[in-house]
């Protein structure tokens, strides 16, 4: 292959919304998810929310064509909903599921039984290794008093920590998912900063879309407006990301994202918008030096390196508010526990010792006795299940925090090193 | 640096054995332990089931002089249990929680709430890039009746991947740790294979220690000989392995194992034996081509390729028989359950209707009557816990499986590519 020959790669990224008997359409939009993707014949495509594995399965079969090679990532009690499908054969893949993914009592948000995760597939497109990652962080439900944001921050420092680690042998990077984030939140900026990430949305040189990339619109009648609060017209939640190498450089030629509605179809392919995004590579001449410039070690400039110690400390800040409500919730269960068992231990005193409710006028009424013992029996048995599953998100919470920690420390030692009389100093570049 | 310089790194790895209140000695073994490592001043210090942070912090502030550099990898409800203590700086950390790891409910086996993983630090060793990794599988119980051993199978398979994947922009690879596996166990194979990483004990020079390098052994007073079954003098199930790069040769020196005693001391550091072993580094001179010959995508010859085939195969096998376990075992939940919920059924009409129980010639005594309930009642929510918890390890097994079944087939495919006429025939060597 021509080491200057340039690709073009097209890549397509839909949360499917694809809760089967609750989602409203939700086989007719796999119907036409399934029409419009062969039609399409993107070159890589990123699914989120495809809860079922049936439908995963009529996509595959649908797909065989166009998109030979595929991939499903199971996690959770229902699933990760992830799932990749492609022209480029797949030569291998990898799950990291997040450590933190909300709560199963939590049933009626539904995340913590998802099992949220990135999935990594490995393709070779036209000679290259592409590391492609897809990938669903928990949902915001309520942006004023957002209790799930500890664990959304520890999900974008797994990601980030995911992406950098496993791409070290990467000639070029994509990244599709819904991150649940807008542009400029916390995870997101630290996504980003991290990893050199590029957005396509605000890369790209053509965009066909609604105004501010959004991905989750008014104008979609799945979407109920009071949802979106003050963000009227909608957010941005949705991102196809990437990143070329040392032998490559991506440029992001088109990008474009659905608009609320499907001509022809009476509703859209789902509650979210569809991203698709044309990327063009561009091989390196091998550089001067006479060998391939290793991005392994990140460079940085100063101003960069100073802008991530700030994220990741604030990072590090809403961990340690997470911290302090996990010990918190920790400790209320502990102590209701304990409520549970001395009223549980009165009452098989009472029922031993006769003579301990002798001072009644009536004896205890039975039915009250017996419900009320089962009532202390559940609340054990539920504060015991509640303080391992609190202590388990303590020591979630206390790692990232040790992680972050020992990042931060690391950045400010190579900010230290960089010379103090040269503010724009800039010793190596970001990213080629 | 001079790119021909060779260095020498002493590894040291040990189970520390370190459950308080319940393994024997804890506390003065952890000042043996601390003492004997400020004294040997090991490169890098790799230990596992350092189960309370209290004694890590104790070993830390013992090694503050010696091993300024330390990490302890927080997970599950106990920990992790591992830790890294090193000279040289950590830049970076990183932890993949293996997604499979016993049963909450098998208390007197632990494993579960320890929250077994996979740690990764990354150092600069004389301008070398490190990536060293300390782990800890699933204990063995029972080898003839091993019911962990699809879990082990499925840790061993993300250990591997994990390593695989993130070790790409590494210039040498070093793991420690107990494996719970003996050298010729399936996922030891599994490892060892995919990953090209070198035994310490099978590619040392000098060797002391017990034959057959054996760490859990008979003369080791905290052992209960029973627990060896066949192997009477011991088994080999913690490793130090190691890999180089296109840039660095490692040799193993020297190695030892420590042989069930400690001199001047009543009793060993712990109740598996301590390794040490002495890698030492070359770099290599850039090869002829001019450029660094990169190793992200291993090559093997065409023999270890259908020998690793085999083992993915093996591989695949138990965690199909996994699958076929797990699932019988949620189907038992299951039935339990509706069994419970419907004599709860019962319970309830007979209360609420009672000429339901007018064929009785006495009512149902009160006490029994709610006592039953309560049973029902526990019944119910247990058996629909387990459920939910056998539907995650049902994904996390169909998952592995499927991961396991793609790389078979990528396998194949290479295995194909090789030329029929030249049974010998190699085209890059495994590892330089």
């Amino acid at each position: 292959m021509d080491p200057t020959d340039s690709d073009i790669v097209r890549v397509f990224s839909l949360n499917c919304w694809g809760i089967r008997y609750m989602s409203k359409h939700c086989q007719q939009r796999y119907v036409m998810i399934g029409e419009m993707l062969s039609i399409e014949k993107h070159d890589i495509v990123l699914l989120q929310e495809v809860w079922s594995e049936k439908d995963f399965l009529f996509l595959k079969n649908k797909l065989s064509y166009t998109h030979p090679h595929s991939h499903y990532f199971k996690s959770g009690v229902i699933g990760s909903g992830l799932a990749v499908f492609t022209k480029y054969r797949i030569h291998d893949t990898f799950l990291y599921r997040y450590s933190l993914n909300g709560y199963p009592y939590m049933a009626h948000h539904g995340d913590w039984f998802g099992g949220k995760a990135v999935g990594m597939v490995i393709l070779t497109i036209g000679g290259r290794t592409a590391h492609v990652y897809v990938t669903h962080l928990h949902a915001e439900y309520c942006r004023e008093k957002d209790s799930y944001l500890p664990h959304r921050v520890v999900q974008a420092w797994e990601l980030q920590q995911f992406i950098r680690h496993t791409s070290a042998g990467a000639d070029l990077v994509i990244v599709g998912g819904d991150l649940n984030m807008h542009p400029q939140d916390l995870g997101n900026r630290l996504l980003r900063s991290y990893t050199a990430l590029k957005d396509s949305y605000l890369e790209t040189t053509l965009y066909a879309g609604c105004e501010d990339g959004v991905t989750l619109i008014a104008n979609n009648p799945f979407i109920n407006k009071k949802e979106l609060g003050p963000f009227k017209t909608g957010i941005r939640i949705d991102y196809i990301l990437f990143k070329g190498s040392s032998k490559i450089d991506i440029h992001c030629d088109a990008m474009s994202v659905t608009k609320g509605s499907v001509p022809n179809h009476p509703f859209p392919y789902s509650d979210h918008e569809a991203l698709t995004s044309t990327l063009r590579l561009k091989s390196h001449q091998p550089d001067e030096s006479g060998g391939d410039k290793e991005t392994k070690h990140q460079d940085f400039t100063k101003e960069k390196l100073a802008e991530l110690v700030n994220i990741v400390t604030e990072a590090r800040t809403e961990v340690k508010v997470g911290l302090h409500c996990t010990e918190r919730m920790r400790y209320t269960a502990a102590r209701t526990g304990v409520m549970g068992l001395a009223l549980l231990l009165l009452q098989l005193a009472i029922a031993a010792v006769p003579w301990l409710a002798l001072g009644a006028e009536q004896p205890f009424p039975k039915t009250s006795f017996y419900l009320l013992a089962l009532l202390c029996f559940a609340i054990l048995l539920t504060t015991s299940l509640l303080y391992v599953f609190y202590t388990i998100e303590l020591k979630c919470l206390q790692g990232a925090e040790d992680q972050m920690r020992l990042c931060v420390g690391h950045l400010q030692e190579r900010l230290r090193g960089f010379p103090l009389a040269q503010p724009h100093n800039v010793l190596q570049c970001p990213l080629p």
